[in-house]
C-alpha cells in the first residue's frame, strides 16, 4: 500500500519503483542527523503545546517517544528502512508506530524542507564548534613546537631558494597565524548560520498559530529567518562552511608540503617518529611521511566538495528543489576530512623534531646574510637600489672565486665593492649575526619572536 | 609485534599509532577491488611460474588459495582488518596464513604501486564497459521515444524562448547524438587505459627475470607500459575516466532540466508516471519529478570528483606519492553515480509520455513559423537581412494588432510588407506547414528525422 | 645591460630570454594597481622620512614624483614597459629616471613581496566597498519591485511544481535576504583583510628601524600583520573575496534562472523592456532575455576563478612562490564580473513588470490551496498525517472527476472526505483565501510581507 | 535607428541600453576568430552559389569583399564596433557597407548559432594542431636531455624519499611518455570535433536547398552533424579540448615541481641558465626558477577554465542559450596558457644541466640498493616477504651502527642476516651495481633505457 510507508501517498495511484526508491533515498547518509532531528522535533513539539496545537500530554508522549527512539538508535537496535526515504520519516514513522494519532500530529506546521534545514544547521553548528577546538589544539601544538625549537635557525625560502635566515619558531608561528584567520572565519560562518529556519514550512509559512521565536530560544538560535522562500532554498551555510574548511585544508596542505620537503634526505631538517610513518611493501629501507602526504592530498577532496556544492546550487530557481538533497554528503565529508586532518596534524607537530645539527651544517650555504649586509649599506646612506647591486656583485664575485660565503671575501674585496663596507660590515655577516640584526615588528628578530610566543600563550590560555 | 601485520615492518622500531592507522587505511573503500586484485595476482603468479620464480606447484597453491579467498569474500565470510591497511595486504596476509612461505613469494617482483595501478585499471576497464552498455540502452530508449512520439510537434527553443517548431522525435534524437559522443569518449579512454602497469614494481622495474608481456596477454591488456617511473606516478586513466563521466552527467543534467521544465504546470508537455515521482510531506497535492532533479543535481558530484582528482595530482613530483591513495573514492563515486543516473534516465524516458493535446493547444503561440516565412522571401530573391526585417515588422504588426499568429494577418498586410508575400506565402504559415517545409540534412524535416531514426535503429541493432 | 632594466640584475651574467620576459611579465594586467601602488609608496616614503631613513626633502621629492607619474598614467601618457616586468618596477624605474639616487631609496626596507600584497589588499578593499554599494542598490531595486507588485499573487514552487500561493513581493524580498547575507560576508572579508602586510619585506622583516604602525594608520589598516613569513605567503584575502563574490554570483544565477522561466511564453509572468533584450540574426520574431542568461552564465567564470585560486595555492611551502603572481587575473575578473552583474541585475529589476493579468488567468491551477485546507483540518483536531491523506485523496478525486480546483468539489465530496470539512472549509479555498490565511512570522501573510517591506526600507534608508 | 546596427532590430521598438550593450558584447574577445569566420563565410557563400541561392557573380563579390576585410583586419586598419556585438556582425556589416544587397544575402540559411560553432571549431582545430606540434617539440627536448645525461644516475623517489637508483635518462623519458598520452588525447579530441555544424541554422535546420556536405569538404570536416538541435547546444568540443589541455598542464606542473626541487640548494641536482631565471628586488643573491614556478602555477588557470566550462553548460536545456557566449574566454585562455607553457618548458629542458658531480657526492645515501639486495635473496629462493624483512633489519642495523651504506656492513653482518647473503651479494651493493642489475621491460636497466631512447628518436623522427 502506497500510503503506509510514505508521508505523501494520498494522491498517488501506484507505488514507487524500487530502482527509484534506491536512487532517491537519503537514509544511508542522513541517518547521522538523528540526534539533531530529534532535538529539533522536541523543540517543535514543545512549541506546539505552548500554542495549543498539542495538548501537554500529547507533547509529553511525543517527547518520551522521541527519546526512546534516540536511545535505540544510539544502542544500534533501531532499524532504518530504505523505503522510508530519510531520517525524518524513519523517526516519525517509528513514533507513529508507538503513539498512533498523537505521533501523526508531530509534523503539524512544518515540512521536511524546513525540518532538514534545521537539522543540518544544528549539525553544522556543532561541527563548526568541534573544528574551532581542533584549530586551537593545533595552534597550541605549533606554539609548543616554537618554544621547543626556539634556538634553531633555519633557512627561510622564497621560490624554494634560500633567502634569509629565520628562527624555526618564527616559521611555526606563521602557521598559527593562518589558523587564526581560519578560526575567525569559522566564527563568522557560525554567526551567519545561526538563524532558525523552522516554521518556514514548505516555502510559504503556515496559517497555524506557531511561535518561531520560542523554538529559536529552545534551540539556541540567535534569530529567526524572516523570509520563508529564502529559507526553503538557502544553502549558503553549507557552502560557506565548506569554503571555510577548504581554507583550513589549504593551510594544512601547504604546511604538509613544507614538512615533506624537510623530511627528505636532501633537506634533512626533520625527524618524524616511526609511529606516524609507514614503509614500503617492496623497498625494505623506506620510511615514508604518509600522514603528511595524505593531509596534503586531502585538500583535494575538500575543494572537490566545495565545487560539488557550488555546481549543485547553480541556476536553481526558488524555492526547494530536490537537487538540494545532494548537499549532505559533500558537507559531511568535508567536515570529517578536515577534522581528521587537524587531529593528525597536531599528532605530527607534537611528534616531530627538528634536526638542529644537520640544519646547522649547511646553514651558511646560500648567502642568507646578503640582505642584511645590503641593509647595512643602506643605513650608511647608500640608496637601496645601489646597495642591492653592490651586494649582488659581491655574490657574483664569491661564485667566481668558488667561495660559498660572503664572510670568506677579504676586507679588500668588501671595501672595493663599496667603502661603506669597510667598518662594521663583518658584524652583519654569518647567519647568526643576520638573525640578530632584525628588528621590525613581525620580523624574525629573536625578541619579536619571543614576544609573539608570549602573545600566543596568553591568547590560547597555555 | 610490528612485523606481523605490516608488509614493511622490518626496519621500524615502534608500532603505528592507532590514529595514524585509521587515518591512512584504505581497506574501507578499496575492498571492492578484491576481484580484480585476485585476478591480477593469479596472472602474476602464473607468469612467475613460467619464468621459474615459482614452481608449478607453488603457483597452483597460490591460485587455489586466492580463489578460496575470493569465494569467502563473495560469501561475506572474509574479515578485512583495518590494521592490514588495504585490500592487497588483507588478501596477501590471508594467503600467507594459509600457505606460509609459499604465500610469502607472491609479492615477488611487484610493489603495491604497480599492483594497485593494475587493479584499478582492471576495475575501471570493466566499469567503462558497463557505462558503454548503459549508454546504448539509454540511446535505445530515446530512439524508442522518438518513434513513439513521431507525430508530435513541439516548440524548439533558443534562449528558452519559442523559436521554430520541431518534431519531438528530433529533440529525442539530439540526446542520442550527445550520448554517441560520450560512447566515443568512453572507447578512447578505454583504449588509452589498456596498457599494463604490472612489472614496473615500485618505480624502477626489477632485476628479476619477469615477463610482463605474458601478464598483459593473460589480463587482456593491449600493451605493456614502457617506463616504470611513468607508471608509478600515472593516474591519467582515472582523470580521463572521470572527465568522460562528467560529460555524460552534463548531458543528462541538460536533458533533465528540459524535462523538469516540460513537467511543469506551465509547460505541461510531459506526463511522468507516479512510480518515478514522489510527493510532499506537507503539501498533499504535490507530485514532483525527483528523479530528474536528482539526475540534474548529481552532475555536481561528478564535477566535484573531477576537481578532486585534478587538484590531487597537481604538483606531485615523480614517482609515487601517498596522495594518490585518494584517487579511488572520487573514481568509484563518479562511476556509481553516472551508472545509476544512466539506468534511471532510461526508466524515465521509457515511462514518460508527451501530452500531445496540451502541446497542440498552444503550439501556434510564439510565431514559430516566422523564419520559414522569411526563407520563403529569400527563395524569392529578397536578401536575407531585408527579409529578416520585413518579417520582424510583421511580427511587430501582429503584436500591435493583438494577433498571436502571422496567419491572422490579412493578405493586404502581407502584400504591403513585401510583394513577394502575395503568393504562396500562406502555405508556409502555421506550425504544421513550417515543419513540412524543412529540408536540409540534419534538420527537423520529417523525412530527415525518419532517416535518422532508421540510422539509429541500425546502429544500435534495434 | 642587465642591470639597467631589472631590479635584481647585480649577480646575473646574462640577460633574460625574450620569451621568458613575455612569459613572466605581469605589467599587462597588474598596471591597474597603479593608484594603490602609488598610495602605498607615498605612505611608505613618509614613514621612512619619519624614522630618518629618508630626509624630509627626499620624501617630498619622491611624493611629488609619484604624483606626477600617477597623473601621467591617468592621462594615458605613461608608457609601461614589458621588460620592467610589473607595475611596481615600472613606476619605480620612472621615479629613478626623474630623481636619480633619491628614487633609488624608495625601495628601502620593503620587497615586492610585501609591496604587492599591500597594493592588492588596498585594491581589494576598495573593490569590496564598491560591491557592498552595488548590493545595497540591488536590494533597493528588489524592495521597490516588491512594493510595485504588492498586489500580485504568484504560484510558489518547490521542485518547480506549483506548491502554494505567495505574494510576488514575498518572492522579491527573498532575494533581498540572500543579498543581505552577501553583504555580511563582504563586511567580514573586509575586516579580515584589513591588516597591513607592508614591512614584512621579503619574508623575514628587516634590520632597518621602520615603523609599520605608522604606515597602517596612513593607509587605514586596522592592524599590522604579526608574522612576516605568513604575510609573504598569504593569499587568504584573495580566496575569501572570490568566494564571497561566487556566493553573490550564485544568488544572481538562481534569480536569473527564475526570471528566464518567468519570461517564457509558457509561464508568461514577466515582461522585459526591449532595451534589455536582444533578437536573433535568423529568427525575426525573437526577443531574448540575454542579460539574464549572461548573468546566469557568468557565475561559471566566478566559480572558475575560485577554483583557479584554490588550485594555485595548493601545496605551496612558505614563503613567497612565483605561482602567486597568478592570483591577480582571477581576482580582477571575479570583481569585474560580479560588479557588472550586480549593476545589470538592478537595471533588469527596475525595468521588469509582472504581467498580473496573465498570472491571474492560471493562478487557480495546481491546487495551491491544498495545504491551507489541510491546516484547516489540523486546527479542527485532525492529526497532520491524517489530514494530509484526506486532502491528498480529494486532489485525486478532482483529477478523476476532471476538476482543476478543490473549490469545484461539492459540499458532499468535502464532507465525505472528513466531516470537519463541512463548515468554514470553503473560506479557505481559492488562492486569494489561502494567501490571506497565512500568519506565521516570515510567511507570505500580507501583513507580514508589509512589515518586511517596512523593515527593508528602514534598513536601506529608502 | 535600431535596425541599422543590429542584425535583429525589425521587431524592436526601442534601442538597446548602453550598459546592456557593454554587458552583452563579445567583440572584445571574439575578434580573434576573424580569420576563421571569413574562411567559413567564403565556404558558405560558395555553397550558396552552387545550389543557386547566390549567383556566381554575387559569390565572387562576397568573397572579394571578405578577403579585403580580412586584409584590413590583419593590417590593423579595420574598426570593430562594440554596438555591432560580435565578430560575425562586424564583418557582415562591413560587407554590407561595401556591397549593399549582395552583402545582405550572405546570412542566408545560417544563424549566428551555427556560424559561431563553426568558427570556434575551426579555431580550435588549428589550436589543437599547434598544441600537437608543441608536444612533439617538448618530447624531443626530453629525449635530447635523456641522451645528454645518459650517464647520470639519480635517486628515484617515492613519497619524496629516496627509493631506488635510476638513470636520469629514464626520468626524462617518463615525461615523454606522459606527453605521448597527451598527444593521443589531442588527436582523439580533434577527430571528435571535426564534424561540421554549419547548416544547422538556428536550431532546426532550414527550408532552403543547401548542401552541407559541400561545405564540409571545403572546410575539411570529416563529417556533417546529423542533428540540428544537438549542434545548437553542443559545446563538447570546447570542454574536451580544455580537459585535454588541463591534462597537459598537470603533466607540466608535476615536472616543474620536480625540477624546482632539483634546483634547490638542498637537492642541488640542476643548474638553470641565468636567461630563464630572475632575481629579487630586495635579496641580492637570489636566482629564482620563476619559469618553472609559473608553469606549475598556470595549471591552476587551466583547471579553472575547465571548471568554468563545466559549470557553464550545467543544466542548460536545448538548444542555444546565451550563456554559451561565455565559452570563448576560458577556451582561448586555456590554449594560450598551455601553448606558452609548452614553449617555455622546451626552453627550460634545453637549457638545463644536471650537476652530475653534486648528485654523485650523495648518491649512496638512502640505501638505494636495498631492493636489489632483496631481489638477490629472492633469486636464491628466499620468499619475498622474508627477504624484505631480512634487508629491513640490515638497514636498521646500519642505522644503529651509524653506517650510511649497506656496503659498510661486514661480511659477518650479512651472513648472519641470511646465509644466502654470503656469496655474490656484494656485487649487488652500491648504486652503480644496483642500476646494472635491472633487467625488466620498462625498467631503468641501461640497455632498456637505450632501447627506449632509440624508439623515441624513431617515433619523433629525430
Amino acid at each position: 500500500m502506497v500510503e503506509a510507508s510514505k508521508a505523501w501517498g494520498g494522491r498517488f495511484a501506484s507505488a514507487t519503483d524500487g530502482r527509484v526508491e534506491r536512487f532517491t533515498e537519503s537514509i544511508s547518509f542522513d541517518q547521522r542527523l538523528f540526534g539533531h532531528d530529534i532535538r529539533g522535533s522536541i523543540a517543535h513539539a514543545r512549541m506546539l503545546a505552548k500554542v495549543g496545537l498539542l495538548t501537554v500530554e500529547e507533547c509529553r508522549q511525543i517527547e518520551r517517544g522521541l527519546l526512546e527512539i534516540r536511545a535505540e538508535i544510539e544502542a544500534g537496535t533501531f532499524r532504518f528502512l530504505l523505503e522510508r526515504e530519510d531520517v525524518h520519516m524513519n523517526i516519525e514513522a517509528a513514533l507513529i508506530e508507538r503513539l498512533g494519532d498523537v505521533g501523526r500530529k508531530l509534523h503539524t506546521a512544518r515540512s521536511r524542507n524546513d525540518q532538514v534545514a534545521t537539522d543540518l544547521k544544528l549539525w553544522t553548528r556543532d561541527a563548526l564548534d568541534r573544528i574551532g577546538e581542533r584549530l586551537v589544539a593545533l595552534q597550541a601544538a605549533f606554539v609548543a613546537g616554537a618554544e621547543r625549537h626556539r634556538e634553531v635557525i633555519i633557512p627561510g625560502y622564497t621560490h624554494l631558494q634560500r633567502a634569509q635566515p629565520v628562527l624555526a619558531a618564527h616559521d611555526f608561528l606563521a602557521h598559527a597565524e593562518k589558523l587564526e584567520r581560519d578560526r575567525s572565519r569559522v566564527a563568522d560562518c557560525r554567526k551567519r548560520l545561526n538563524v532558525l529556519p523552522l516554521g518556514a514550512a514548505a516555502l510559504a509559512g503556515t496559517s497555524l498559530p506557531i511561535d518561531r521565536h520560542e523554538v529559536a530560544r529552545e534551540l539556541e538560535f540567535d534569530d529567526v529567518a524572516a523570509n520563508s522562500l529564502d529559507v526553503s532554498s538557502d544553502r549558503d551555510f553549507a557552502l560557506e562552511s565548506v569554503f571555510v574548511l577548504a581554507m583550513i585544508a589549504e593551510h594544512l596542505a601547504g604546511w604538509a608540503e613544507q614538512w615533506i620537503l624537510w623530511s627528505t634526505q636532501e633537506f634533512g631538517f626533520l625527524a618524524l617518529p616511526d609511529a606516524i610513518c609507514t614503509g614500503s611493501s617492496i623497498m625494505p629501507q623506506k620510511k615514508n611521511p604518509d600522514v603528511l602526504e595524505l593531509i596534503r592530498g586531502r585538500v583535494a577532496r575538500v575543494i572537490g566538495s566545495l565545487t560539488t556544492l557550488m555546481v549543485l546550487v547553480k541556476g536553481l530557481p526558488l524555492a526547494y528543489n530536490r537537487d538540494l538533497q545532494e548537499d549532505k554528503e559533500p558537507l559531511f565529508d568535508a567536515f570529517d576530512t578536515v577534522e581528521a586532518c587537524l587531529e593528525l596534524a597536531a599528532v605530527v607537530v607534537d611528534g616531530a623534531r627538528l634536526r638542529g645539527d644537520r640544519i646547522a651544517e649547511r646553514i651558511e650555504e646560500g648567502f642568507l646574510d646578503a640582505t642584511t649586509l645590503m641593509e647595512h649599506l643602506i643605513e650608511r646612506g647608500v640608496p637601496q637600489r645601489t646597495a642591492h647591486a653592490v651586494i649582488g656583485r659581491l655574490v657574483g664575485l664569491c661564485e667566481r672565486k668558488g667561495l660559498t660565503r660572503l664572510a670568506d671575501l677579504t676586507d679588500a674585496d668588501l671595501a672595493e665593492a663599496d667603502p661603506a663596507l669597510g667598518t662594521g660590515a663583518r658584524d652583519r655577516l654569518g647567519v647568526a649575526n643576520a638573525v640578530k640584526a632584525f628588528r621590525s615588528y613581525g620580523s624574525t628578530a629573536p625578541a619579536e619572536v619571543d614576544r609573539q610566543i608570549g602573545r600566543w600563550k596568553e591568547r590560547l590560555g597555555l
